[in-house]
């Protein structure tokens, strides 16, 4: 029977708990989510000792089901001030679950404030170890030494100079396949909670664990086969197929074709640069500098998708992995910037400091916007994350509390965000389902809470108009599959096959109940999905949200969006239908 | 009959209205808040285009009635996100008055960003000249110099650096009786607001005005003569009596006994420099540096309390006017300071840049606390304000745009705010029902809003064990009557005396029937204040705000206050129970 690991930072100490009967089908997010609102004040403050770290594995993370190796982390948010779930991929949550761990908790509050924690988990137990020697450094620095010292076969689980700082866009960092420093439950500052806690590491070594508990195997191994025949059958996720040749940033063309790509802090709907920064641009770079073509590899082990590239510069020296599409949006066209190997310096650069590239993006583009520096000046956000944010500067601290805090700062009232949480690389006045999703969610502006991108803009799952203002059932639909997507442990790229192939759909839930020894149907599925968002919006109500949280910012409603010259129009009353049920 | 006076400053036009029926009974507070719930969109952004700051004198000021020089200044707060009045006592508003101006409504958004203009009101109209030459500058540069340019007889807004800067500490700052820039409506960064819409100065020249109209000049008469009386005879608003001789900072030394001195950002209630910078040390260092004994001035015409002292340095040179209790307190204890010379320098320059002693000193504490600079180094507050505020460096960012915004720069929890705004000078753990009213006032934490201390403390109006946590009753009354009294355009401070004595309260209701033709009784002005108070809940609930908004900072909670090591205890359904009505 998996556990639940408690770590209580006040005296150091760590305790196993029996997975409560209440809790026996929850894992990723709907556990991390379902603790938050169960254990946590939501008039906390985040960053006091009130709030606590929740991190946990899906409910087939560990398995051998393809493409499962994610983990959810749950706080109550330093950037929103809502609950919050942030994933990432890695074989981290992984080697938890292979010691037979449904969840972390950390809670409680350093005696002694500014001291950090390495904690080391395995099949002998919880060790607390000083991590005094690794503080105030990069994570590039620090992630080899770690591997070193405790050996290749472990997951790291760590925060940077920003989460020590407590900035509120400190991301979580998971190491990737080749160990580096650069899979991030990046979003709403979660970094920021457990650098309050003095937590700076989080070591699992799965030697001689368990493995992960699996209550029908068959039926498991048949829902596995389905599923992976569908990611390995869709265009999307094949092999050679678009994520896998040029990432994600085989987006940028299409949503800058779309007019719907955020140009100069969402001044415009297009980029002129869009071509220069795309995946298609990084293939070909990448093939021109290494003489090869160079295909996609895995974040974790047992990704079929394996969408993560690795840049390289003109000398045939790694720049950074990996470019995702919201990264070189966020730090190129949102920003002005068309140079792919500065936007390829800066993601190194949120890796190194441990924060999030979407959020840190949307900040730089209101510094710039709001007059700090120029449009296009690469070189200058460059000195603003490698001087100013690293070491902690006033400038600093101000850029790397995020675009709100920013555009607060410098008096700035275009500031494109929901909740606190700036908006990723898809323009809600063309694109209106997605703004639905930004608008209402949970999270805060989150194009991964309820991805309509997908019908909207791809034909994925069907078709939708991406101007029609009619999207609450969409994007409620598009929220609940995605919630339960995240509980799984399965990354959200799936949803592309599963969406278009029904029997991979069937796969997914097969294996859960395969796992778990549940008989769920695809609609139990979606149930499940909701229950989760039933939970995390009382959390928030809780914690003082209305409807009024649940608007686009004021000046897309009055400020036309080029090309097409759109403004958001989608009614309140269709953004309040969303989480009616 | 009054008028209205609409400003845009997107075309700068100005236009007189006739005084909406439904307005007709409406000055001041009640006159402001009720414009901006009537016309401003509760979720528009503060400094975006669809904001409004109205001006609005009470209902008697500009007669003769004592101590009525105030004006409330409404908005959508920048820096709580909700409603705004700020009111501050001085000529401007009985000039404004005395043409016959109820009040005046700036809308719009400059075309021209950054450029600042001076609108000129008198009774030949409404004109616009540029304010250039005077941006960037001190207000005690500048004030003086406008004085010499339209004469003596006029009565000047501004907005200093801070509002130029758009920060939330940003005041709106009129002139005291001497013409210093002194007398502010600090709270909520109205000026901020001033300066998004680009609006400098407003100086009104009321010669040739019409003056008050007053219905019942016999019963307006009558109420006056009866109001003056129970100020004269009151110990605490005679002449010569505490506020005229100690100024409001005779309540340093009271609120220190009483352990409810908030002393290095909250975390004592007791300050060993309490008495020497009490309202009786400066009473006492003028008398030993002037050799003479120096009683308080008015703010503005007309006022019989006259508590404004006016702080010398050793060599006799003025260093400030006026040092009130709450600057005192901020600058002094809150940040470990107890040299007055340097408070005094302290407040000097917050009139100078245009910025709230209140918010700002509460920003300084939780920078000190934080470990920016430490409690006590008075040099280094001086270097926040003169150097960095001034210049607008990020740190001057940071600072100037108050305390939860500091907090959040630094990772910090200890931030004592509500709603975004930082408590003021009395503590309450130690004096609860100053808390209910912090808790759930509609402006943020703010002791104008609900003065329980005084029968908590004092023993006006009553007396109420401080340590009594059902105060919810008591919080309503005072906040109903300081809506009321807010209104009327009284100072505040008239409530000391006619809460004691019935024939001043009468007087008060009578001066309002006589000017307004009305027939009020005593319970009607309650029912009045009420009316206001329900206005500004709708527009706070419209914005987003919900009883969780209606909180203490947590730490209140867990952390005990020294001397007497209370925490605060007040039940969450107590608090509930204020604006059940």
């Amino acid at each position: 029977m998996a556990k639940l690991l408690r770590i209580n930072m006040t005296d150091l100490s760590a305790k196993f708990e029996d997975l409560p009967e209440k809790y026996k089908h929850l894992a990723g997010r709907a556990l991390t989510s379902t603790i938050i609102y169960d254990e946590v004040d939501p008039t906390c403050h985040p960053l006091g000792p009130n709030n606590k770290v929740v991190l946990a594995p899906g409910i087939v993370t560990g398995t051998n089901a393809p493409t499962s190796g994610r983990v959810s982390v749950g706080t109550k948010s330093p950037l929103t001030g809502g609950i919050k779930e942030t994933n990432a991929g890695s074989e981290w949550p992984q080697r938890l679950a292979r010691l037979g761990i449904r969840g972390v908790i950390i809670e409680g509050y350093p005696k002694e404030p500014g001291k950090f924690w390495l904690i080391h988990i395995s099949k002998d137990g919880v060790k607390f170890e000083p991590a005094d020697e690794y503080v105030g450094k990069g994570l590039y620095e620090v992630y080899p030494k770690l591997f070193e010292r405790y050996g290749r076969k472990i997951g790291i689980m760590g925060i940077g100079v920003a989460g020590e700082m407590r900035m509120a866009t400190a991301g979580v960092c998971f190491n990737d396949i080749e160990g580096r420093p650069s899979r991030y439950s990046g979003r709403g500052g979660a970094g920021a909670v457990l650098g309050s806690k003095g937590v700076k590491f989080i070591i699992v070594d799965d030697e001689g664990g368990p493995g992960v508990e699996i209550a029908n195997p068959d039926l498991f191994e048949q829902g596995r086969k389905k599923l992976l025949e569908a990611l390995r059958s869709h265009d999307i996720t094949k092999p050679k197929g678009a994520l896998n040749t040029y990432g994600t940033a085989v987006l940028v063309n299409i949503l800058n074709e779309a007019g719907a790509y955020p140009t100069r802090n969402f001044r415009e709907g297009r980029f002129e640069g869009a071509p220069k920064t795309s995946g298609e641009a990084i293939f070909e770079n990448n093939k021109k500098r290494l003489g090869k073509e160079l295909y996609n590899h895995a974040c974790h082990p047992g990704c079929v998708i394996q969408c993560s590239n690795t840049y390289y510069d003109e000398q045939g020296k790694e720049i950074v992995s990996c470019i995702e599409y919201e990264s070189t949006w966020a730090l190129g066209a949102n920003c002005g910037i068309d140079n792919l190997d500065a936007i390829g310096k800066l993601i190194w650069l949120c890796n190194d400091l441990g924060i999030d590239t979407i959020e840190i993006g949307g900040t730089i583009a209101v510094a710039m916007d709001a007059g700090l520096l120029p449009f296009g000046d690469w070189q200058g956000a460059i000195r603003l994350l490698d001087e100013e944010v690293r070491k902690g500067t006033p400038l600093g601290r101000i850029i790397g509390n995020g675009a709100a805090f920013t555009g607060k700062a410098f008096g700035w009232n275009r500031v494109p965000g929901v909740k606190g949480q700036n908006m990723p690389a898809y323009e809600p006045r063309a694109v209106k389902g997605i703004g639905v999703t930004y608008a209402t969610s949970t999270m805060g502006a989150d194009h991964t809470s309820g991805y309509t991108i997908a019908p909207e803009i791809l034909s994925v799952g069907g078709k939708a108009d991406p101007r029609d203002v009619r999207k609450a059932e969409l994007s409620r639909n598009f929220q609940a599959a995605t919630a339960f997507i995240d509980s799984t442990g399965h990354c959200l790229f799936i949803a592309f096959a599963i969406l278009d192939i029904p029997s991979g759909y069937e796969g997914l839930v097969e294996e859960c109940n395969g796992v778990l020894g549940t008989n769920w149907t695809v609609e139990d599925s979606n149930k499940y999905g909701l229950e989760v968002l039933k939970k995390e919006r009382l959390f928030n109500e809780a914690a003082g949200f209305t409807k009024a949280h649940d608007r686009m910012p004021e000046f897309m409603k009055y400020e036309p969006l080029p090309p097409h010259n759109v403004v958001w129009d989608v009614p309140d009353e269709e953004l309040d239908k969303v989480y009616a049920f």
